[in-house]
This record gives C-alpha cells, structure tokens and sequence, in this order.
C-alpha cells in the first residue's frame, strides 16, 4: 500500500504505543492532520523534552523534575511514613486520593519469577538501604505496602514484610486494604475479593 | 495534583487525541518514558513534519506526498474512474482493498444539515468542475459513490448522483455495495441492512 512518507511514520510512531493498533494509529494520524501546526510543534517538543527534564528521585525512585523529587524534599510531609509502589503512575492515583500524606518509594516493578524478575532487577535493595540509613538518624514509623494485588504484588510486598521483621522488627509494616471497590456489586464479586474484605473488616 | 511539568505536557498533549481518555494519556505518557531518547526523537519529528511535507492533491483532494499525488499522475490507473469518498482514510481502506484501480475524490466531509455542513463546505463542487472539464477533453467513464452507508453518506450520494443525471446523463453512477458484511450473522444483522442485502441480491 502507498502511503506518504511522513504520514507512514507518524502511523508507525503510534502503533508502537501500549493499545494502540492500526486501526487507531491511522485515525489519530489522521486527525492530527486537522490540527494547527503550532499544536503538533507543542506535541513533538513535549514528547522531545520528556525524558530530558525529568529525573529519576535518587531517594524514591519517582519521576520528578528535581532531585530529591517535590515529595522527598517536601516538609510538610511526613517523611517518616513510606508508601511502597509499584509504578511511578501509582504515585499519581496515590496523590489524586488526596489522603497520603507520607512519601513514596518505587520501586519500578514487582517480583515476578516467572519473568525472571527477581528482588534485583527492581528498586527494592535501594528502599532496604535508604529505610536502614534514615532509620538510624530520623524515625521511620510505617512503611505501608502499596504494590498490587495481584499474584506478584502479594509476593513482593510478602518479600518486603519478611525482611523488614527480621531487620527492623520495630517499624509498623503495613499493607493497603483490599476488598469491594466502591460502586462494586457483591453480587459480581470475585471469591478471592470477598474472602479479602471479609479479612479485611473493620468495626462499624 | 503535582505532576512534573514536562510530564503534563505530554500527557496534556495525547488527551486532545479524539478517543484518549486522562487514564490512557497517563498510561502512554508513562510508557514513553521507557523509550530510548532517539525514538521519541523520531517521534517528534514525525509529527512535526506530518504536515510539513503532505499537501492536498489539487486534483482528487487526497493527502499526498506530491501534487497531483500519486493515483492522479499514475498513467496505469484508469483516470475516467473516479471514486468519491467522504475521508483520505478511505482511500487507504480502498487501497488495502487492492480491488480498485480507478482514481479517487476526496470530499473531506459529507453533507450534513444538522451541523450546518452544506455542498460549499466540503469538495463537492470541485467535483463537479472536474468531471466537467476533464469529461470535454478526456473521457470519464463511470463515477463510483463509496460516501458512508449513513444518513448523510446517503444524501451526499444522491446530491451527487442527482447532479450527474441532469448534467452529464452520459457517465455512469454507481453506489459502492451494501449488504451483509464478510463475516456476519444473518441473525444479529440490523433490518436497514438486511433491506439493502436483498435488494443487493446477485445472481448465483
């Protein structure tokens, strides 16, 4: 099939991205065929500039503009208090709940054997060292385990939780709540769900 | 919500994509920041250039590389075949097809009463003055409606065909084919479309 050159690329750029298929990549190359120059020059320049301005936080892993990130350096957060992520997406959907207040670590992925992804491959040796070093000057007081609940999120935030006992047995290791999602139908519900918030009930 | 800015621009940026929601514009701008820098490169300056180097075919009104685009200067492809479609996409959906050998008109739109698009906002005219000069000189065999199977595709091949009749009686209108889809069930099958599939009918 002949397609222009530089509408092909454009095409060839989309699909490339996560749920993007043909389909969808002709139609958004289409569409920003209608879009004002300057608008495609403001998105080329974004999506340029990307990686360019942003850092990984050398203490929380996030993806920040400055290092240490605005939470890390933040005092009138409690630095004490460690949400423990998966993703650095994790920490915006943490920071749109409006109710956290801690800092965070990422830990950019999760343990996942069955993909070869041990304790190694992701950020979890750094969270230990930085929980060790900052626990002997200041107090950590809770470290709360917000990975997945998943398969491999279980297992990585049970991997955390050992370690932390054997080595710090005085910090509170916490693990976000599972149960119903609000708006959910317990009807629908799936058996582990409801065994969770069974587990998980609180006195009313 | 804090969110680098770098960041937000990006994710600011896919939002305006018709079809991307704020959870897919964070998702894909999470992923590009895995991409080597020299793909998101690549991807700027396709986007950048996308228009920079098409133009408007100014004799079918099809997104081209060059002017006339490359079906109008094709000596192989019978030139008193025109095709007229409402979209440049479905020109590369004909492509695809790799059935049609004729050449194309795009009308960029569709006559539309309700959101006040008339025959003066779209090609159509141009259609006309075409056929017209091109039909004393060469020789235009048949016209090819292949506008949508909607309301206004509808009404926009009639326009057309209607305007044929009375000028050039002499070149043929076809409407494209509707009926079932390849793959369909005669079952789920809408009643407009069973109607147009019957009288579609060919003989066996």
């Amino acid at each position: 099939m002949k397609v222009p050159k530089a509408i092909q690329s454009v095409i060839e750029s989309f699909e490339k991205l996560p749920g993007v298929g043909p389909k969808t990549a002709q139609r958004l190359t289409f569409y920003l065929l209608h879009v004002p120059q300057h608008e495609l020059d403001r998105f080329a320049e974004s999506v340029q500039n990307l990686k360019k301005k942003t850092v990984l936080c050398s203490v929380c892993f996030s993806v920040a503009e400055s290092d240490p990130c605005m939470y890390c350096s933040d005092a009138q957060r409690d630095q004490g208090l460690i949400c423990v992520v998966e993703q650095p997406l994790d920490v915006l959907a943490l920071e749109k709940s409006g109710r956290f207040y801690g800092v965070y670590h990422v830990l950019h992925g999760k343990i996942d054997p069955l993909n070869s992804i041990g304790p190694e491959e992701i950020y979890i040796n750094q969270l230990f060292k930085r929980i060790k070093e900052n626990h002997n000057g200041s107090n950590i007081k809770e470290i709360i385990l917000a990975t997945n609940p998943t398969m491999e999120g279980e297992a990585t935030a049970m991997y955390i939780a050992r370690h932390m006992k054997n080595n710090h047995p005085e910090i509170t290791i916490t693990r976000i709540g599972r149960g119903l999602p609000i708006g959910a139908d317990l009807e629908y519900a799936d058996s582990v769900t409801l065994q969770r918030a069974l587990e998980g009930r609180s006195s009313y």
